[in-house]
């Protein structure tokens, strides 16, 4: 950090501690938080200090938002479908079956209504939530065995939670919750046949690919997950304008570093996993069409019952829904073409 | 800008000038510039101010750069391919024909090496260059009449610059320069058969589709125009280190500003010229091959005479290779499925 002695009399020193979500072999989650604190302390010539614990350091990586609800921290970096459980509300402010790819996220977050709308969803937590990274799609995990349609996913054990695990149990698969650490034995064991993670470059650290060798994409339940900064609401009112000002923009930054993180690292980590005889495939296209009738049965399903989600679920709805049309013009024609052009060698 | 009387006593007030390329018109991209200096201000106590100026305000829009190095003006807001005529190696800066997407660009500047090689270019003109905003992948623009293949692309009249133009040259067409005010009258006339600009949001405005019907996408020489803010060296070096981090982090929210703001009002404005009759059209495949065929000549050609386009092109297009290869997978087999989706009214 930065220390200005004219400037650390004239702004009070804060000392804060910032839950995260995540181990730090996630290191590209995990180190969104790391830029996040570093850029706070050097605008505030190190006088904002936010000092960062891995998931289970302070409290469990899944128990993030209770500890900044709670006051245990006064803020966290987490991925907000984590809680699921108490609403599936939550899931919006990260990701949803079938939902908005990292830009379209973003672009919703910022200049859709996302902002507002998971704003007032937060504050009934105590909490305002801030743009934190996203990991981009991911991949839709390892299999032991082919998967070559919807028959076959009916008894497949896959380590898989939240929204998607429910979905998937429509289709007759049966989820099944492990921490991180536990998905290697139980792949290895047959005791799971699936498991998901994240991508190429957090997937390959773990060698899932020893003893489930087909790779499958895309992971439809996180078109983009998009991770957020947490920060107590109390605490945040406390703040001077500057060091408030020094979290909203530190998060912007952090928000980029980590996907252009994923965005670099995740084609090399993919070469080198297809030269250890990983077999990559795509989810066959009665799979996705029956999960997303799934999803959307379920969402419609949770609207009915659960006014807080209805009232994101629709604009967001619509949102995707022109997201998509204008992608299928000038953005996704560039992709497609881009992609045909190094997939032919030239 | 937030005054905080003891923050004020303690580091220098400075006041910069920024010159922007862009005309107020331009809302989304002017406005990056806004975004910019605001935070900036903000984060310094309202000490650092950068005032902005529009094109032609101060300089030329398309003199900025030479304004910032000359030190006419502190900084400026501009498209690195504008100074294609000074040396091509620019246009890596913000767009090459079948470039990077919007997405890629930004991992390629902050994790690919693009930061490091641009900077040492950029060096060469006494400028440090920021990412500042990107318009994702362009229209191809309007055509007055349907173009089926390469052959109808002979002899029209079309305008377009830089890079893109010395392709398309090369396929028969004839590049025009013209001012943004200008197209329209000429479009109407008749004096051009065609012109490109930016996108849906944009391009509205100027109402082309009126005189120009045929709407064609992609733009593939801007696949993703990147935006950057420029700072002369030697002003660079002179400010306070809380004022660098100032101006380093405001960039990254004023590039993922611009970026969501052009995701979430094109697809109102596409939908809004379906509706006045716009006819779009893809670019016949044989247009794209010959595009890319021919494009990737001139690069070829003028890395084998200029060393400073080489030293950025050979690891660039190591780097576009395997982005494409990694997209193919996880991100735009999601994206095509969440678009056949809502095309199929789902």
């Amino acid at each position: 950090a930065v220390v200005t002695p004219a400037l650390a009399q004239s702004l009070p020193t804060i000392n804060w501690r910032l839950a995260s979500s995540f181990p730090k072999t996630l290191d590209t989650i995990y180190g969104a938080a790391d830029t996040f604190v570093k850029r706070v302390s050097q605008l505030t010539g190190g006088k904002f200090n936010i000092r960062v614990f891995a998931g289970g350091e302070i409290v469990p990586g899944l128990q993030v938002l209770d500890a900044v609800q709670a006051g245990t921290v006064e803020c966290g970096h987490s991925a907000s479908y984590y809680y699921f459980g108490k609403d599936p509300t939550f899931a919006f402010d990260c990701a949803v079956p079938f939902g908005l790819t990292s830009r379209q996220h973003t672009a919703w977050y910022e200049q859709g209504g996302g902002r507002e709308l998971t704003r007032e969803f937060f504050k009934g937590y105590g909490v305002i939530n801030f743009l934190g990274g996203n990991s981009g799609t991911q991949m839709g995990g390892w299999f032991r065995k082919e998967i070559k349609s919807v028959a076959d996913l009916k008894g497949t054990k896959m380590r898989i939670g939240g929204f998607a695990g429910k979905v998937l149990e429509r289709l007759g698969l049966v989820p099944q919750q492990l921490a991180g650490g536990d998905i290697y034995p139980a792949l290895e064991k047959g005791t799971i046949d699936a498991a998901e993670w994240v991508g190429p470059y957090d997937d390959e650290k773990f060698g899932f690919y020893k003893v489930a060798p087909y790779y499958y994409y895309p992971g439809w339940w996180e078109a983009g997950a998009s991770f957020s900064f947490y920060v107590g609401l109390k605490e945040w009112e406390k703040l001077p304008k500057e060091y408030q000002a020094a979290i909203e923009v530190a998060s912007y930054e952090a928000h980029v570093v980590m996907q252009a993180e994923y965005d670099a690292r995740n084609p090399t980590a993919l070469a080198s996993l297809q030269k250890k005889g990983v077999k990559l495939r795509a989810f066959p296209k009665d799979i996705l069409e029956a999960s997303y009738k799934a999803a959307t049965d379920v969402m419609n399903e949770e609207a009915a019952k659960n006014a807080k989600f209805a009232k994101i679920y629709e604009p967001w709805k619509q949102f995707r829904k022109e997201q998509n049309l204008w992608a299928s013009v000038a953005e996704s024609s560039m992709q497609n073409f881009l992609i045909s052009t190094v997939r032919g060698g030239k």
